[in-house]
């Protein structure tokens, strides 16, 4: 029997493979590699799509049986900032004071490495007929469009019939220690543009003009003017924030002929994408006041999702609690992840390293939480796949 | 006696030379030469400032003896826009079914073309020594930033000991038609920017950042909440009119760091500048509630101003009802202009052609407003420096 590698050494290769979105960099290649040798059929699909840069992507799998546990998660990482203020090289993979640094560190490159130094000493030990399926969707663009990777390559494997029993995304899940928190839900995410248009003149004549910021001052406050809900079981409050108000007036003596404002609303499952519009349209009307306005909402693919806590949840919670002794936290805050495409397909829940790093300077994870998550994963597939499940299959 | 040339004449020798701000365009030394002929001294000093492009300007004056008439104006034009869209070149000063066109024709070559008919026409008549003195004060730098033109000029011109018992101005006063207006003073105008900072962060996690658009929506409507004044004799209402309104975040998904919003405030005699400032620090104190706000208010040279009615103003009225049939409004409304510089040297107004045309493409003068304008003007220097008065003076 082969020495298998361990996370870190899976986490330092594929640290040293420079994947920014949407390059692969060697990333893909690499867990191609590592999966091929322990018997999965791997396939390197690459999207395209007018305006985006093409992607590659990866799906593997091993088995036909069911259940199939779908393993999900991405090699891109998003650039590095200034190479220079950080401590180490971030592709250099260098591991300080028990701590491995670089660009993907917990988003999500160890995340990946731990669910596959898991799988691999899982097959090691039960082989290929261990009573069911896994497969890898591991997509390339998940920090860049994310449109030629998890929703295409996910269209893809459904098309030649693959189809998948619960999802475990390993993106970082915990706000501060290792199994604090998996995150069984997201809230969707809409982009509004608020346009108002006035009449442009002089601010010596302000009669022959109708300035549009007070309109849009107006306008903005109706939409903000109360809590969209109080939140649900699973969901913070829904909530609007104004991103950014744009006159660009260069002269102090123009009233502009228009004034826009864009806001984001993070919201939960309360709301559908309809009926969020009813409600801001409502809001909008009653201030309007003789105002002339465009509200226009930019297209989303990111609408609030739950995963209803369940066994399979209650298993990833004991897995996290056998090696962490934490109890982790069912959240659906933070931002969107891939898991809003993956919902469509079957259950989706992540759980992964500490995030607190994520997008920075010095993007780092200790080595003792890549052992104990990959611990983690290997736990969630001991009690997925049950040994003495795959012992009463028939051959 | 040689023949005069007519107002349209001397305008359309204006209108060719193009003198677009700082451009002198030939336009200061076509006047110089009028000037010197009539027996003017004429200077023309060029004034410097660095960041400002260097400016020609024209002071003359005939007579040593009071009260010194002060006829002022500007030569510059604003940039004639898309040469190819006006129906006659902009420097051709092409006449057209009694009507001159061209860049400048009311503002104010045309009014300039006037004051150097009457006075010419006046000078033939009552020779050099009328009972006074009659001066000008043109500068070369009125539409462009207005520091090397009339403040320079005017202070030039104190310091050696030049001395004036009235101006009057030939800016376009009228509205619709020629004799409905005459500007007595001016509002003042001032402008503030306010920035307000927040704590920039993601928008999924809101409660880790502090949104500064919010607090700048309650602000500016703090600014906005109630007018300034209720005007006063001579003025219309105080007006605050916020411009631009710039954040310029382009991440949908980034809470920003700072918002800020520019507003223009016309201000008429209950106001101070200072008392002004009072004013607004308080209404944004009233509603700060916790935000960290910055108010800067621009430097500027225009406060409100008032020549109160008088004799002076009577007599240009009377010229003006002679001429035209009307009895001109006593206005302050509009923009600035140089008026705001003269009023420390002198009671000025304001009357000129109509401005309905002024700045736009196939800017425009019916030629009988030119001969009616400059009839007016000769009016007032008739009335200004009667013929008996010269006569009783001692020689």
């Amino acid at each position: 029997m082969t020495t298998l590698p361990s996370p870190l050494a899976l986490a330092r290769d594929l640290i040293r493979c420079p994947s920014v979105t949407p390059a692969e960099g060697g990333a893909l290649a690499c867990l191609a590699g590592h999966l091929a040798a322990a018997g999965f059929s791997v396939e390197r699909p690459v999207f395209s799509e007018p305006g985006t840069p093409d992607v590659e992507n990866l799906y593997a799998r091993i088995g036909r049986a069911g259940p199939c546990l779908l393993l999900a998660g991405h090699t891109d990482v998003v650039p590095p900032g200034e190479t220079g203020a950080w401590r180490h090289g971030p592709f250099d993979g260098a591991v300080a004071d028990g701590v491995l640094y670089g660009r993907g560190a917990v988003d999500m490159k160890g995340g990946i490495a731990c669910l596959l130094a898991a799988v691999l000493g899982f097959l090691a030990a039960r082989g290929p007929d261990f009573g069911g399926s896994i497969a890898f969707l591991i997509t390339g663009d998940e920090e860049g469009p994310a449109v030629n990777g998890t929703p295409k390559l996910l269209d893809w494997a459904l098309a030649r019939g693959e189809r998948f029993d619960h999802c475990l995304l390993g993106e970082p899940t915990n706000p501060d220690r290792l199994g604090e928190m998996i995150k069984i839900g997201r809230r969707g995410s809409l982009t509004g543009d608020l346009t108002v248009h006035g009449i442009q003149g002089h601010v010596a004549y302000p009669h022959r003009a109708d300035n549009p910021i007070p309109h849009l001052l107006r306008l903005a406050g109706a939409l903000l003017a109360a809590p969209l809900d109080a939140g649900t079981a699973h969901f913070d409050a829904s909530n609007l924030e104004f991103t950014t108000l744009d006159v660009g007036n260069p002269s102090t003596n123009v009233i502009p002929a228009s004034a826009r404002g864009t806001f984001n609303i993070r919201f939960n499952d309360l709301w559908t994408l309809a009926s969020l519009a009813d409600e801001l349209r409502r809001r909008l009307a009653g201030a309007a006041d003789g105002a002339r306005y465009d509200l226009a909402l930019r297209p989303t693919n990111a609408v609030a999702f739950l995963t209803r806590p369940d066994a399979f949840v209650e298993r990833v919670a004991d897995a996290i609690a056998a090696e962490t002794g934490l109890r982790p936290v069912l959240s659906t805050t933070g931002g969107t992840s891939d898991a809003r495409f993956i919902k469509d397909a079957c259950p989706v829940i992540e759980f992964g390293l500490v995030g607190q790093t994520m997008h920075q300077i010095d993007e780092c994870v200790p080595v003792a939480d890549l052992d104990r998550l990959a611990a983690i994963y290997r736990r969630v597939l001991d009690a997925y796949f049950p040994a003495d499940a795959a012992l009463q299959k028939p051959a």
